[in-house]
């Protein structure tokens, strides 16, 4: 046995104490402090029969919110960009034909994903901050006769709501699998996978639900389920352990369940408590109050003289961008916004890096309050 | 837009209110109240700088526990089976010759995994319930000249503790990468990366850190990240978006951070305060501690006339295996320790299901009370 020893004193690092921020970026949003409360509970067991109650219930709760019946719904232990995983990992066969329709950085991280799956994928791309129209993924389709169709519905980086019913239409036409990501519109916009025919969903719990990252929704219509059982010979095995969802339904779906993997307990009492939430509120309450909020951003927004970044038919309510005039330095505004004001808000990622700023409005974030706030302390610091 | 409807009334649901459990089973551990207080803290973004100043201290809170000088040391935004699978996928390239020891359910898991990165695995086996002689890991290497070994140092399915330098050092001599899992014992006993000549060491938090599980440690050795940065052509990339270090480490690593996936913010002041807790009891103190209550275990359940599956020199201090005495119900005996006790244990897993009984003393559960009360409920249970 070495003597324990570290070259840093780690007696000295302080407790966790952090700055109240007013999260106003992509996500994390600020956390409900109901979820925080719930969080803090003490654990119990991943197999507890407490838990699997919590478990069932999320189920019900997230079929609502993603207003599915699809009996193959639960949350991947991981933050977002895990369930975007599970998605492609458990759609994407190697040499499957893909199609991913990029209009932004989490469409393209869609399709390296897919590529690293081994798929055969083509993209198709607009301008970012533009939508796709169903007539060019249908045109795709015939030149490359994907079997799976990927789709952000609500990009980030764009803050864009693309149209998925019609995008659905054309590609069960073409019998392909149509996954959307959802990871911003999820308990803030409609996402409604039964109406609109969506194959895979899934989405974060850290944007439009109001808690912290770390236990991300899921779900697989007959549709989907169907294509992953019948992957047949070596591609029978998808080439991800801890997101295999033949894996995890043995503890989600079946009783007794069957150990898996070690459920991050407590993240899955925040998605509860969340989605409790949601339920309380009403899923058209909470459109109807990312609406109203958002366009008071809007209007705020443009009594400043700013100009938004996507015409007001494609907006997200969720996310906003919001051009960055010449004259202005972008991350000196920012600084300032945080050290100033305690505001996170974002720069533009990939293609809008420097372009735009990203305005989250979203779940618990999403207040009238912080909306005034923002305004206010933009003017001061634009004039 | 839909009507929202469910078929289940949600609003009945109610909040989370857990039983107090007392969790001595394989993990689960119960969180450190201090660990469940940090993590109520409100959140901030993921490139916070005071994000930022908690993720560099949690990376020397972890070259301490893990006992390294590793520059590439960090948590992965999953638990302990996430954590798992990124050293594999990381490590194994398609076609690399791999050698598994396994010796219990974990390690079957870790050549299951090896597989799916394409690795052309090999396992060695011992009963479970014994060690490996580093004679029998230089035999299996000259057979298979293995690029990566791997073998659980604390197996959660046998109780055993596996001697890790004298097989590090035939892994070495053959120039192999050595891959040890430490998730039952990072924080409860000694894993001394470095002393011990481990290349890539992983853990969860959720065992002898006493935090939820939700943020799992890992660590590189520089010749592991020589293997990382050595893959060349289609093996370059990794087969897993989530997991890839060359993409975390962008995050985890460089200044100002680059955005990789949105880390689990609440998981990693988890994480963060339980290392803090380690640091203030030290390292040594930790290990002795978890050491003089499991002798107090073993006494007890030697006096309750009951048989430890394995042998003393070999045992974990953070779990105990236990021999079911056959005219007892397995079943009936965990159910009312639940229901009347409050007491989590666990039933064996693969092979041992049914043979033995599986109680850990883990972190903040590894407390004298816990074991006094334990030891009386099984004495009226048993009697």
């Amino acid at each position: 046995m070495m003597t324990a020893q570290s070259p840093v004193d780690l007696t000295t690092y302080p407790p966790i104490d952090p700055p109240e921020r007013i999260l106003l970026g992509p996500g994390p949003s600020m956390a409900d402090p109901r979820v925080l409360r719930a969080m803090s509970a003490p654990l119990v067991g991943h197999l507890d029969p407490y838990f699997i109650e919590i478990m069932e219930r999320t189920q019900h709760l997230l079929r609502y919110v993603f207003q599915t019946r699809n009996p193959l719904t639960f949350s991947i232990s991981g933050t977002g960009t895990a369930a975007m995983e599970a998605a492609i990992a458990n759609m994407v066969e190697p040499r499957d034909p893909v199609l991913v329709c990029v209009a932004g950085y989490f469409g393209q991280r869609i399709a390296e994903m897919a590529e690293r799956y081994g798929g055969d994928v083509r993209t198709i791309t607009v301008p970012w901050g533009e939508v796709f129209a169903p007539q060019m993924v249908a045109s795709a389709l015939k030149e490359h006769h994907a079997r799976v169709v990927a789709i952000v519905q609500a990009e980030t980086s764009t803050g864009v709501y693309q149209p998925i019913k019609e995008i659905a239409d054309v590609v069960h036409m073409s019998t392909g699998i149509l996954i959307v990501d959802a990871v911003t519109s999820l308990g803030g916009m409609p996402v409604d996978v039964d109406a609109n025919g969506i194959d895979v969903c899934y989405s974060g719990s850290q944007k439009c639900l109001g808690c912290p990252p770390g236990a991300s929704p899921i779900t697989f219509s007959p549709r989907a389920e169907q294509k992953l059982r019948s992957r047949q010979g070596r591609q029978a095995v998808i080439r991800n352990w801890y997101l295999d969802v033949t894996g995890l339904e043995k503890y989600w779906m079946v009783r007794p369940p069957q150990y898996h993997h070690t459920a991050p307990i407590t993240a899955n009492y925040a998605l509860y408590e969340g989605l409790r939430l949601v339920a309380e509120e009403g899923l058209e309450n909470r459109w109807a109050r990312h609406h109203r909020n958002a366009e008071k951003l809007w209007k705020g927004l443009a009594d400043l003289d700013l100009t938004l970044h996507v015409p007001e038919e494609h907006r997200l309510t969720t996310l906003t961008t919001v051009r960055i005039p010449d004259v202005v330095d972008d991350m000196a505004i920012r600084q300032r916004l945080l050290s100033e004001y305690n505001i996170e808000i974002s720069g533009g990622l990939g293609e809008l890096k420097g372009k735009v700023w990203r305005i989250g409005l979203m779940g618990y974030s999403s207040r009238e309050e912080n909306i005034a706030l923002l305004l206010a302390a933009l003017e001061k610091l634009l004039s």
